[in-house]
């Protein structure tokens, strides 16, 4: 993989959920996603074996890790073990966050 | 590691040059920095065996990766293999990006 500078319009692009877009680039060991939601879009409860982290940047999401909930505002982070149940609601404006991920997502090349 | 949820105020600070400042937080094979630049700081040229991706929040960075330079503005990402080298400097405003590395960088926990 040679080094390289993106731009969100090289990035493949995905509607995962109802109101739920990714921007994805993918690295050698890691996979980087821009995540934007609609207000009250909905993330489904989910897992993957994956390691994920992100931080939100814009709008409000009420984040349930593996049966703990939180309300969370622009700068707060998560980190989610593989295995680990997750599930986001977008509060009542839009949402951007980051999402990174190791290994690669495959499904989200 | 146990699943959660940090804000800032939960990260390692540092202070890696002069104008440049990160919040860092360590998941099991990633971490997540946050990095702040004052105009016109420098991020010397140096390198690490650890792949990094990043984003640009706000600001413009001047960004080199292993010989190759961009000007990159806002929503503008990168991705750095291990042990190629890069270097990085502000431009005319304070400038926010995310970096993302694997595996963890232990001098930053």
């Amino acid at each position: 993989m040679p080094p390289c500078f993106m731009t969100l319009a090289d990035c493949s692009q995905y509607q995962i959920f109802p109101g739920v877009r990714i921007h994805t680039a993918a690295g050698d060991r890691m996979m980087l996603s821009v995540v934007d939601l609609e207000p009250h879009a909905v993330v489904e409860a989910h897992s993957h074996p994956h390691e994920q982290m992100g931080i939100l940047l814009e709008g409000e999401l009420t984040f349930t890790i593996g049966g703990e909930t939180q309300r969370l505002t622009p700068g707060q982070m998560w980190r989610i073990p593989g295995g680990v149940e997750h599930r986001v609601v977008a509060g009542d404006q839009p949402a951007r966050a980051i999402d990174v991920f190791h290994p690669v997502r495959e499904d989200y090349l």
